[in-house]
């Protein structure tokens, strides 16, 4: 029996974009009906490299399938400068469940940018306004990439408006996606105002203010993963209806972490968690809504729900290498 | 760059036993001092198959040189007769700590192996006689090979006794070493009344009583891993010079766990933990001790530690395959 080593370009093909955004919805759906096993993510730091490790084993049950696997990532902001490396790396081990064979082992760096992709496509879906055909983005980075491709299968995007303080960056996505949309670099309140907006960015001071936005824009806030990250504004947040990945994690390092922790922003304020809307115990957009914002931080599941379809995809088509490992 | 992938015969050859040893003194050298970082095991817990995940996320400082890693192992005991597999996989991600890029991916068993021998090799040389030459073993299965082979290389071993309910693999176990020592079956009793006892058993009811020991025998409790498991009698526990790998883990699945949780045996009957008399913080056997006992979990960093040595042994001898997974 042979482990099936999936590399970048193996995950690249084989992460079906329409796939993973469908059994990243199938993760939030089983997630609320208590149907995952999804331990808190463990955390190694080492300053002395300015550099952490995160541990994100969990299982998953949808009915028609199950899956089970870990991430071992990581964050190095140094890695470019010093390594010639990303600041992100992450390794997935894939197993079955029923005996725990490791059925793969995958880049998770791929990984991590579809199911993050897929996740705000899911939110967007339930959130953003029928016939949303507009698309702002803010942060011009990896992410943002996936963010645009994943929430154009949801909703028919056609205008896109980037905004970035590195004109470089904002360039590199015009160009990469200018023969598919139209798309054009641009403020922060006019990427506000298109139908959907996704944020992704580092910053710990809100960019996204109040006038910022359209009446009925819905809010991917991606960039928020750490205590003290902060890209929203809380009257934005306090007016919105507020839909979260996870309590614990959004509380603790998403983008209400810093509002939750000063008491300024409460648990009434929160609508609900995506997969309680999803199994339709919450309602998503209705008529008389305005702002809807999604809170993400990113869950374990999703990790195994977008490496289930890798695998799958990837055995059928023959992809990557056997090796046999244990 | 490339991750080097090793399989059990790989990590077989690498893994050499009197280096992972070394290596393991380290490892409990460095907690003692505070040098490692080590998040608790995590769980997941599937019943419907049978089984469970657990992963262990580490990172040491040794000084000379630092090391992380993960395993990702399993205990499915139905794997044998439903899947032809072993009970327990393990999976190790290897990782340098200063870029976090996986150096290697390797099979995890047989590192779990022999680390859990280092282990109990490290307190034997601690706390049996200086001139033990006979070494019993209770429970002849998989882990009490590499016991046997571990302790031989800090005790000058000539005699061994080996005690199990199953004749078949007493005689196994008796026909692999019987070219390198005088070794026989016998009753539990014939095996604690040598020098150096390893319990390698999954019993929760105690199999050793105070009888069926020597006046100075060292016995390395090494089958306890979870709650309710016990193969050593209280008043052995009680009247012995008590050593632990790690105060949490062995008071939760621990030999001792089921004294300390009744009650019956309390943090003063701890001598020490195994690296503080490592590091010359407490002190090992003396003249006037008579029974001591090592209660052994399995700590994440014993891992860490064998992963190293795997990993540097293999790159230095060109062993393995290279693969460009991120």
């Amino acid at each position: 029996m042979e482990t099936l080593l999936l590399n970048r370009e193996d995950v690249e093909t084989s992460a079906e974009l329409a796939a993973v955004i469908t059994a990243v919805e199938e993760a939030f759906a089983a997630y609320a009906r208590g149907d995952v096993q999804m331990p808190a993510k463990s955390y190694i730091d080492l300053p002395q490299y300015n550099g952490d490790f995160r541990s994100m084993p969990a299982y998953m049950d949808a009915g028609e399938w199950d899956a089970a696997a870990i991430k071992w990532v990581n964050v190095h902001p140094d890695n470019p400068d010093d390594h010639g490396l990303p600041t992100v790396l992450g390794t997935i081990v894939y197993s079955d469940p029923e005996s725990a064979y490791p059925l793969s082992i995958m880049d998770g760096t791929v990984i991590t940018e579809k199911r993050t992709g897929a996740a705000a496509a899911v939110a967007t879906d339930y959130l953003a306004i029928e016939d949303a055909t507009s698309l702002g983005l803010v942060g011009a980075g990896v992410q943002s990439y996936t963010q645009l491709e994943a929430i154009a299968q949801v909703r028919p995007i056609e205008e896109v408006v980037v905004s970035d303080v590195d004109d470089e960056r904002v360039e590199a996505l015009v160009e990469t996606f200018e023969g598919r949309f139209d798309i054009r670099g641009g403020s922060i309140s006019e990427a506000g105002h298109c139908d959907v907006l996704s944020t992704v960015t580092p910053v710990e001071e809100p960019v996204v203010g109040p006038d910022d936005l359209g009446e009925h824009t819905h809010v991917n806030a991606i960039g928020a993963d750490a205590a003290g990250k902060h890209e929203i504004d809380d009257e934005v947040l306090l007016a919105s209806k507020l839909v979260i990945d996870d309590y614990e994690q959004c509380t603790h390092s998403g983008e209400i972490n810093v509002p939750w922790s000063a008491g300024v922003l409460g648990d009434d304020d929160i609508h609900a968690e995506l997969g309680n809307i999803v199994i339709g115990d919450h309602e998503g957009r209705n008529a008389g809504d305005g702002v809807t914002v999604f809170d993400s931080t990113g869950l374990a599941i999703q990790d195994v729900a977008a490496a289930h379809v890798t695998y799958e995809n990837a055995r059928e088509s023959g992809d990557g290498y056997g090796f046999e490992l244990v």
